[in-house]
């Protein structure tokens, strides 16, 4: 098991779930299972997204997997909290999924492709635990889309040392705009692929805090450790990169990324 | 008067008509101007926009500027070949604008401002023209926005070519992140900015060939010459960086832009 980027820290549970809040809407809004169905979760984690995928189909029935105890432990003390009842969490490996081809009506995939070697494998192992003519969803973003105001190149150089940190992991930071044709090699029938844009200025102050400082910065400022110690950057281009992505959620600044949301048919 | 970056030639005449059709939905497909209003377009170039404005607002009343005289004669030929009756052009400079205060119910502005060395100075002269109460609309670009897949570095550098030239002409081909704060600070109020971005597969046909091969990749292949004679790249780099960008257009390729439009009031 290749170590996961963004670590399993007490503080890195809080910024996912500060991100799924924040993002509920613009990745999630258009989701709903039909009643009775039953959907795997692949690569639930901590169970950020899980809060969300239950609440707007409760008539549904979720299979959340991890490879992660740790990970599935937060999971389940999470649904425990939030009286979730819905939701079932199993350990297992996105590659050898522990289920009989055609287990589900849907899958659903979030944030997890971008960490997988084989990416391509993950979905076409996905694509035979679907009924045909069920669904899978893939959501991931793609740090190559973000941009900002003021510009700064040490923002820009920080945030590639988490691209690059993510490739060294055997992962593809910039999977995004790569779902199109990794869903289409897996055999998917009538691929969708819509992006998702987060755009962020000061008349958005929800987004300027929700966002821009506890979402994005706060990622790449959990991987500053390991950048510094792989000799991706110095110390001080490091500091002015946070600094400046900061600096972006003054009164003049704006920030852009773009999610895309892909979804198929297993035909 | 500085160089216009993209030059006057029938080509880009054609590319300009080109990217018109394919946005005209997603850049003004929410714009439509009260009958009776009174409407500046600044930097109308050759109308490609105005045909646009008429169109949705056939009962409003355009008045386009352009400081270039050959720009306005094609303008005035389309607009006599489209028998469009609600359009008058003018030849004046952005700068010293050839109105009295308060000329105008509304001010549209679309790819002007990331031509010009002191946009925050134009769009100030053009909130006095306005009346109290009635709106600027701005449209530009952003190349910062630009990624495709398969990634390519030698895509990168043309499109960044594209970025410096613009930069040398005075110009900022990065001015869409920009918009809100360049509002903010020309005095209008309640600015509200949205991008706008085009994301295109294979299965968004119109796109690929109406937008990353006929607007964006020929608007690239347009600044090769001065590229070159710049010294900005080499020919082998510049001719794989094309290659490239129309490898995007295969079924397996992406390709992404965003556009912003911005919205302010004058107090």
């Amino acid at each position: 098991m290749k170590p996961y980027v963004h670590g399993y820290s007490e503080k890195e549970s809080s910024r996912l779930a500060d991100q799924a809040g924040t993002l509920t809407e613009l990745l999630h809004g258009d989701i709903a299972y039909p009643s009775g169905s039953r959907v795997l979760e692949a690569g639930c984690g901590v169970g950020a997204q899980t809060i969300t995928l239950s609440r707007s189909s409760p008539d549904a029935r979720f299979d959340c997997m991890d490879i992660s105890a740790v990970s599935l432990n937060a999971a389940r003390q999470m649904t425990a909290n939030q009286q979730l009842s819905n939701v079932a969490f199993r350990q297992g490996d996105i590659y050898h999924l522990p289920y009989h081809p055609g287990s589900f009506d849907h899958v659903f995939v979030c944030f997890v492709l971008e960490h997988l070697s084989d990416p391509l494998k993950a979905l076409t192992g996905l694509r035979q635990v679907v009924k045909p003519g069920g669904t899978l969803t893939v959501i991931e973003g793609d740090h190559g889309s973000y941009y900002c105001h003021p510009r700064s190149r040490a923002a820009d150089r920080a945030v590639q040392c988490l691209v690059e940190i993510q490739a060294n992991a055997g992962g593809d930071a910039l999977i995004g705009r790569r779902l199109y044709p990794l869903l289409s090699e897996a055999g998917y029938a009538d691929v969708s692929v819509s992006p998702r844009m987060v755009y962020v200025d000061a008349s958005r102050p929800a987004l300027v805090d929700g966002f821009t400082r506890k979402t994005f910065t706060a990622m790449v400022e959990g991987v500053r450790d390991q950048a510094l110690d792989m000799g991706l950057i110095d110390r001080k281009t490091w500091d002015q990169g946070i600094t400046d992505l900061y600096r972006t959620t003054q009164t003049d600044g704006t920030f852009c990324y773009t999610f895309f949301k892909g979804i198929g048919i297993r035909p």
